[in-house]
């Protein structure tokens, strides 16, 4: 295991679950490679070139540095980016397994309900990632580079940029001593409803009554904080526009 | 029960499981009065005046259509609105009874675990509608129409927003005929988060990462969408700026 991040410690974990040996744990940071290992029970390094044994590296690190790390891997490897196209990798033998989930090391993810994205340049190969995401999810497509990079992007408008909006709503009840908390049911039921409609047919709010009083009165109360005003009359414009 | 729509129905059905009578419904329109009456076993119609013996008005309809139909309330009554002040209300006795909820017509939702601000003008009537909204909710909270206004702001940014981006996401999926299912549990997981961490401390992806080479590509795979470029540019500027 190339990293030892949130998504390295719940992918790790989870294949461990299933009987998979994780041999060592390299970070170019020591300690978090050792607080890693200790949860897998495995070696751990932060000299890449001291593993010599091992049927596979998977490389979760930042996207930029997985080009310079995978000259130094001996035999297959696969990156878990979202983003990054397969040849990144210099590998002859390579592939790409992308977990579309947000993990965080001390949240522990159930794998299972996970869609893991596969792609590879060897058929072989393929079907052994296969094999191995199939083990820990029920959810396992194949998708190329270019496909997963466009899902990528949705994922962090989905995920990243939604919680940008939790962190402006908790800012806004912070100064007005309200407790955040009692939005936590609302953005909760606003995630599943989307499991049973479409975010089109679910959304709800002054702008889909089209309640130009309201939105008028909620950008004055913004007044001093353009940049929640201007986000805010940007989202507001493109749900008019698509009712 | 004036109103017929998502939260009104949502509302008394709730009250009837609770053995609450709703004596009639009055919609403007009289096919959406009659869909909720016949769910709820009463009365129905569109003759506001019609009506003449109840305990409670409860009014559920447009922001600006409160004040005018409040005029015609025979004793006390309460509207629903996240957003509008008490004093909308031209009734001696008058309440708010704000159920911090998005509502769907054909969703049911558990009222058990929605938070209710309650606010009145007269403080025999504000201890009815505690008892009221208690017997639907377990949070039930007393809060000014100042402070609501803010908690509705936050309301609308956490919840219709991002289900804006749900939507945006479902658009840069669909024209890549990749299906949107593939970010759902994504989504679940980013709400659940919250509950057992902050914001601040959930985010995750490319700017929380400072990954500005690929933040930079994926402004490129936006280039032709004007609106979606420059909402992606905002939120990841405010996201660089929380770190």
């Amino acid at each position: 295991m190339i990293g030892a991040g949130n998504l390295a410690t719940n992918l790790t974990l989870a294949l461990k679950n299933k009987g998979y040996k994780i041999v060592s744990v390299y970070s170019k940071t020591i300690k978090s490679a050792k607080i890693l290992a200790e949860k897998l029970n495995c070696n751990y390094t932060n000299k890449i070139d001291s593993v010599k044994k091992y049927d596979l590296a998977i490389i979760s690190i930042n996207d930029d540095a997985i080009n310079k790390i995978s000259k130094k891997i001996i035999g297959p490897a696969v990156h878990t980016s979202g983003f990054k196209n397969i040849d990144v990798l210099e590998n002859n033998i390579k592939g790409v397994l992308y977990p579309i989930q947000t993990f965080d090391i001390n949240i522990n993810n159930d794998f299972k309900n996970i869609p893991i994205c596969i792609e590879s340049n060897n058929k072989e190969f393929e079907k052994q990632l296969m094999k191995i995401a199939k083990d820990i999810s029920k959810n396992v497509l194949l998708l190329n580079s270019d496909e997963r990079k466009y899902l990528h992007l949705s994922a962090v408008i989905s995920c990243n940029f939604s919680n940008l909006l939790y962190q402006f709503s908790e800012e806004i009840c912070n100064k007005k001593n309200i407790s955040f908390d009692l939005l936590k049911p609302l953005i909760l039921q606003t995630a599943k409803k989307i499991d049973l409609i479409t975010p089109k047919d679910a959304q709800t709010g002054p702008a889909k009554r089209r309640d130009h009083i309201t939105i008028k009165q909620h950008l004055e109360l913004l007044k001093d904080d353009n940049e929640k005003l201007e986000i805010y009359d940007l989202i507001t414009k493109s749900i008019l526009k698509r009712l």
